[in-house]
């Protein structure tokens, strides 16, 4: 049995932090193994730990533990959570970063984390996130680490929104990756189920229409007179992998030539429009 | 038995030296775990890869091999060293990075390394600490890789200064980490034997003070009038994991709203006291 | 057996692509142990991606797998590769990346992969790569994957050009590292054949001229009158790791003290001519 444990926090790679926590993973599971999700997360920000989370476990097999790091300090509003769902773990605080995942499937077990009193006093927040972790990629039962619960703390912030008429969908930018590209809070699928078959236009800004989607950032009509070469900084509207919409520059780079960011002023949070046809 | 081999080292982690230094390890002892736990050494740094290594070790089993790849070629001033020192061993050079260990514990042996001559002409420094960790992670004799010796070079300024009346602690500020945070060279440990139960203050600045020490970043006293969302921002003082004071501010962010560093204007060496009261 | 995948990619160290491109790799093939080489390729640059893997793979043992995800959308122009060359494997685009090892060895074998069909229809590039990757780190044939080919993409713009007199070398700066420190194309090799013999002198700039070649950064005269740490800021001339010429300052910092770049004003694509005497 493969016991791999993700590792998603804002800790930066330039201090000890996420060395010290593989050393007490490895210290409690020697068999585990971890795996970098990211560590630069923006610090504290639960709505891009929660995008990353989302993006990425499900690149992993079936039994993976995640571990996310992010405003992960035990208060009263911020209990400690252990969730099983769609068989992968996942160990946080409960400060809203599961609710993207719990607004697609309910989950299968929830457990609010009961240990602390059985560490040492001086065990941090991450000694409590490895204890559990390492306790559930073992085969560990969730009772054994807290009590079940069966509500987390919600983020509605992250939601497109469909007109009352039907005519279109109104998204915003969730995330800015290395590449620059601007992604969005709107699926492949809800623009399917809302147009029903009708062409539509993506809009932002003052005045950027993109007409047609892009299979991948390279589909442009290449002909005897225009190269792939000549598409370069060219815009450009593509549903990313995990099936949301992506407005993006072709080879685009944020420190040289420029990026969908940059090159068309589309920032965090700006509104991204469908308009159906 | 596992073998556990960390890096710390200056290398960065755009070029290929991390990616070489890992291959060689695994091509000499196929069976080590290589743990990063920073390659963001300010470059040629004795005293960050001396903090970064004093705050990490702990967290790794018994028995595990440290490489420090930091100021680490190989001058008749700059000997190449292996450690071995409270069941953990290190590789390095004779540059001072140890003496913040050697100052706590006393080593169990010290030899300097000659393997040298021993390998290929073309052979780098790199090549040698793999060479000697590898031997060492795979519980192979100190005597040898190098002759035994009993002192090291020592780097004194990292030390927190005991005023002569009792009545204060000097320190400094030796790290600012990711969030902004400040920590300082000033232990619990110090200023417990010099307090003798009396209170403190935290002053640093013309007019800063702080007068309570936090269990942890969010022990604000919440109350029906205060939520803890009100308090971010406001500075704290706590004793991290290590057990050193540090200067922070509540949920900081050195790219947007600020950090210790930023807000208060506390930087890298400036002087942090505690007043005995 | 070892089953060594290796991860050259332009992705960055933020986003969830990383941590992704992993999972997936220990999902098809749990045995397999990743080592990353870098992640922080210039976005699309093909030279420095070249640069990194020729001169990172010879620390991996053979029958080591090279994954190489810059500039890899499969376009007409763009196939999918495998190579294998020298007993190790390469996974990459056919977009140039791989023409420096070919100048200097020629392939055991290449193959056009061609089990795009096999995949589900949502297979990314990285799909591609990984399931090719795999299949070769366990041993597979490479005919399984695609059809022979005996031919791939050059770029030929980083060689160094011998003077039609022989009296000169000329080359350039071909990758500025972590230490700011400029690596040129011109081998020891080349300036030893060449030269045969002759002593020679590295010229760049309008009036940049170093007579002597050092072993290593700190090969300075040490004297009772000059410390090496006399030497700090010098600049120097070495043969790296690689084989190839680098401009250098000794203790160099980017960011503080500056480097070869910043103090010598020397760039990516500058000249660099040896002058043989």
């Amino acid at each position: 049995m493969m016991s791999i444990i993700t590792l998603t926090t804002d800790f930066g790679l330039k201090d000890h932090f996420v060395g010290t926590l593989k050393g007490k993973i490895i210290t409690e599971h020697p068999q585990a193994q971890i795996i970098d999700i990211s560590h630069n997360v923006d610090l504290f920000n639960i709505s891009e730990a929660s995008y990353t989370i989302n993006a990425a476990y499900n690149s992993f097999p079936k039994g993976s533990v995640h571990i996310i790091g992010v405003d992960s300090e035990r208060t009263p509003e911020n209990k400690h959570l252990a969730m099983q769902w769609n068989d992968h773990f996942f160990v946080c605080a409960d400060n809203g970063i599961l609710s993207i995942l719990t607004q697609k499937i309910v989950p299968q077990k929830i457990a609010e984390i009961n240990i602390h009193d059985r560490l040492q006093e001086s065990a941090t927040d991450m000694d409590v996130f490895v204890k559990v972790a390492c306790h559930l990629s073992k085969g560990g039962a969730m009772s054994v680490i807290g009590k079940e619960i069966t509500s987390i703390k919600e983020i509605n912030e992250i939601q497109a929104v469909v007109a009352s008429d039907y005519k279109s969908i109104k998204g915003s930018v969730v995330y800015i990756d290395h590449f620059g590209n601007c992604v969005t809070n709107i699926s492949r699928k809800l623009i399917q189920e809302t147009g029903k078959g009708r062409s539509f236009e993506v809009r932002f800004g003052t005045k950027n229409i993109i007409k047609s989607i892009h299979k991948n950032y390279s589909d442009f009509k290449v002909s005897d007179k225009f190269s792939l070469k000549d598409f370069e900084g060219e815009r450009l509207a593509l549903f990313n992998e995990a099936g949301f919409l992506e407005i993006a520059i072709y080879k685009s780079n944020p420190s040289t030539v420029g990026s969908a960011t940059s090159l068309l002023g589309l920032k965090f949070r700006d509104t991204v429009t469908i308009q159906f046809i």
